[in-house]
C-alpha cells in the first residue's frame, strides 16, 4: 500500500528599487514591516558601515519616525564582507547566537544590509534558525542588486567548497537602494556587470547591445546607466525563476550559469583574489570562444561581447587559466568535473545559440578547452599590442 | 518601482507500507531508485543494527540483486539514536563529512534507517548539503512511522532548544517497514501511540474509539492493531498537511500540536528521561483537563481519552509537572511562553471542540494551569487507589 503526498508551496516577495531608503519619508520599509509587536534585527556589512558612518543613526531615526512598525531589538550586528565571511565558522556561530539572544522567532525580521557574501551567510543562518526566520535583503553592491540578492539561494562555504551548505529560501523582500552604489570602489562596481552580460547573451540581444553601447559610461561609473542595467537584469532573472519552472533547481540544468564553470574554478584557484564578477567575465570569454569554434555564435557576435566587456574595464585573461597539473593537463578542465558534481550527475551547460538565445550542451572535450584557452590568451595579448 | 515575484514549488513523495523491505523480491526501492549512475549512502541507527545484525548484509544483497538501481557508495554509517543524537555537534560534522567524502551530489540518495532522532539529524544535514541532497526515510519506530517520519520537518537541537536549527524539506520517499516494530522495547512501542490519540482527539472520533477499544491489544504489542493505527494516523497527517494549506508553517498555528506545549516542557525538564510520546501523553491529559474545565469536552469524553491512554500503559503523571520556581510559580507555565516564542509572536493553541473536532484558543491563564495540574495529579493517585 502507498500514499501519494503532493505539497504545493507558494512564495511571494517584492523587489523594490529606490533611493535614500532610510529617509523617514521613504515608506518602503513601512509597507514591509507591519506588526509593531514583531522584532527586527539588523546585520550590517562593515564595509557599508564605514562608507556610510551615520547609517545606524539614520536607521534608528527611521524606526523612531514609524512607531507602528516592527521594532529594532538590538544595535546592528557588524560583519566583515567578502568571501572570507562565508568561510568563517566563527561568524556563523555569532550570527546564530545573535538571533537566539534577541529571541527572534518565526514572525520576526532579519534585515541584512551588505554585499553578496554577507547576504548569503546571514540569509543561510536565518533560513535554518527556528526552521526559517524571515529575512529582508538590502543588497549594496551591483552584483547583489542585479543577481545574487534577488534570487532564492543562500549558502556558506565548507570543506573548501563554495556554497557547500545552503538552502533555497526566498527572501521576505528585497530592497535595492541605488545610493549604496555611489561609494563602491571600481572593482565592486565592475564585478556585477559581467552577470548582466551573461544573462543578456543568453536571453536578450537588445539588452546586450545596450550594454555594449553603454560600456564606456559603465566604466566611468555613470549611475543612471547602472540603474537601467540593474532593473533590466533583475527583470530577466525574476522572469527566469518563474518561467524556468524549477526555482529550487531539482533538475540537472542551471540555465543562468553561462560562463560559470570556469569562473568558479578561477575564483577558487586564485584564492578569491579574483572576485566573482571578474572571474565570470573571463569565463564568459572562454565559453564564447568555445561557442564560436562550434559555430554557435559568429565571429561578429564574439567580437561584440568581447569589445563590450573590455570597454567596461574587465581584464579578460588570467594566467591561472593555463595552469597545468603534474600530468601536464590544464587544471581548468577539472573545474568542469567539479561543476558536474555540483549540478549532480549529468553535465548540462548553457551556451548561446546566437546572441539572445540559448541551447544546452552536455560535454566539452579537453581538446576544445585547450584550444579555447590558447585563443583567449592570444586574443588578450594581441589586443594589448594595438 | 517594484517587481512582484511569485514562486510556486511542488513536492511529490510516496509513503509506502510494507514488510521485509530488503527481501530481493520486494521492489519498492527499485521503484524509487531509478538511475544506476546515482549514488546511495546509508545511515543506520545503531539500535536497529544491533536488533537486526544481518541488516547491512541483507541491504547489500538487495542492491546486488538489482544492478540497474542507484548503487551503494560506502558501507553504512552507524549513528546512535535517541535525543542525544540531535544534541551532538560531533555527529553533525561526521554526517556532513561522510556526504562529502562519498561525493554525494544533488542527484544522489541518502537513505536513513532509524528512529526519529536519526531521521531528523541526518535529514537536516542532507537538506543543507549542496542545498539539498535527496533523502529517503525508513522509520523504524512507531513514532517515526506514524508521525515525524512522514512529515516535512527536520531539525537538530542547539542552544538547548529543541529543533533550533532545522528546515522544511519533504523527503524523497518514506518507507514504513512494519517488521522493524517487532524488536522495539515497550517504551519505544508505546511512545508513538500518544500521537495517534492526539490526532484522533482533534480530527477523527471513530479512530479515537478504535484506539480506546484496542488499547489492551496495543499494550500487548499486537502488531496487526499497530499496523492499522499507523496507516490511519499517516492518512490523517498527510491529509492535514495538504488541506491545512500551510505545509511550511508560515502562519501562527500548529494545528497538530495538541498536548505538545507542556509535553515539550516535560521532555526538557526531565532531561529527556521522558520520551517524547510519554511526555505528550501527559500533555494530552493536562490539555484535556483544561478543555473539560472550559466545557470544550464533556466528562465522558475526558474519561474515554483517559481510559484509553491508561489502558495502553501510559503513566499519566510526572512530578515535574508540579515543579515550582523560587517565586513559587509552576515552571510548566513558562513552557507556554517558550511555545509561544516557538510559534512566533502570537499564542495559538489547538483544543478539541468535543472529540473529533478542534478549535483554537489564544491564551490559558496561570490559574487554569494550576487547577488542571492539581486535578491531573489527584486523578492519577485516585485511580491508583482503585
Amino acid at each position: 500500500m502507498k500514499i501519494q503526498q503532493r505539497i504545493r508551496v507558494e512564495f511571494d516577495y517584492k523587489i523594490y528599487f529606490t533611493h535614500d531608503l532610510f529617509n523617514p519619508e521613504n515608506i518602503i520599509l513601512k509597507e514591509i514591516l507591519k506588526n509593531k509587536q514583531s522584532k527586527v534585527l539588523i546585520f550590517l556589512d562593515s564595509g557599508v558601515a564605514s562608507s556610510w558612518p551615520d547609517i545606524e543613526y539614520r536607521i534608528n531615526a527611521w524606526f523612531d519616525a514609524h512607531p507602528l512598525c516592527a521594532r529594532i531589538t538590538s544595535s546592528a550586528i557588524l560583519l566583515d564582507g567578502g568571501e572570507q565571511c562565508k568561510n568563517d565558522f566563527q561568524s556563523y556561530k555569532e550570527i546564530a547566537y545573535a538571533l537566539r539572544m534577541c529571541k527572534l522567532d518565526r514572525h520576526s525580521y532579519v534585515i541584512i544590509i551588505g554585499g553578496g557574501a554577507v547576504l548569503d551567510t546571514v540569509g543561510f543562518i536565518a533560513s535554518i534558525s527556528q526552521r526559517g526566520i524571515r529575512h529582508i535583503r538590502i543588497p549594496t553592491t551591483v552584483l547583489s542588486q542585479n543577481d545574487s540578492g534577488v534570487g532564492v539561494k543562500n549558502g556558506i562555504n565548507f570543506f573548501g567548497v563554495k556554497n557547500y551548505f545552503g538552502t533555497y529560501t526566498p527572501p521576505y523582500a528585497v530592497i535595492n537602494d541605488f545610493d549604496f552604489l555611489k561609494t563602491l570602489d571600481i572593482r565592486d562596481w565592475l564585478s556585477g556587470i559581467s552577470e548582466a552580460f551573461k544573462v543578456a547573451i543568453i536571453k536578450d540581444r537588445s539588452f546586450l547591445e545596450y550594454l555594449v553601447s553603454s560600456a564606456k559610461d559603465l566604466a566611468g561609473q555613470n549611475i543612471e546607466v547602472m540603474e537601467t542595467l540593474i532593473m533590466r537584469c533583475v527583470r530577466l532573472h525574476t522572469d527566469h525563476i518563474i518561467t524556468g519552472n524549477d526555482p529550487f533547481e531539482n533538475g540537472s540544468s542551471r540555465p543562468l550559469d553561462f560562463g560559470h564553470w570556469s569562473g568558479h574554478y578561477l575564483e577558487i584557484v586564485t584564492d578569491f583574489e579574483l572576485r566573482h564578477g571578474e572571474a565570470v567575465a573571463i569565463g564568459i570569454v572562454l565559453d564564447m570562444t568555445i561557442a564560436r569554434n562550434r559555430g554557435l555564435v559568429t565571429e561578429d557576435e564574439y567580437d561584440l561581447v568581447y569589445r563590450g566587456l573590455r570597454d567596461c574595464g574587465f581584464t579578460l585573461w588570467h594566467s591561472a587559466l593555463e595552469k597545468r597539473n603534474s600530468g601536464e593537463y590544464l587544471c581548468v578542465y577539472y573545474g568542469l568535473e567539479e561543476f558536474r558534481q555540483h549540478l549532480g550527475g549529468k553535465l548540462t551547460l548553457i551556451m548561446p545559440d546566437h546572441l539572445g538565445h540559448s541551447c544546452q550542451i552536455n560535454s566539452i572535450s579537453y581538446k576544445e578547452i585547450e584550444q579555447a584557452v590558447y585563443e583567449v590568451k592570444n586574443h588578450f595579448y594581441e589586443i594589448g599590442k594595438w
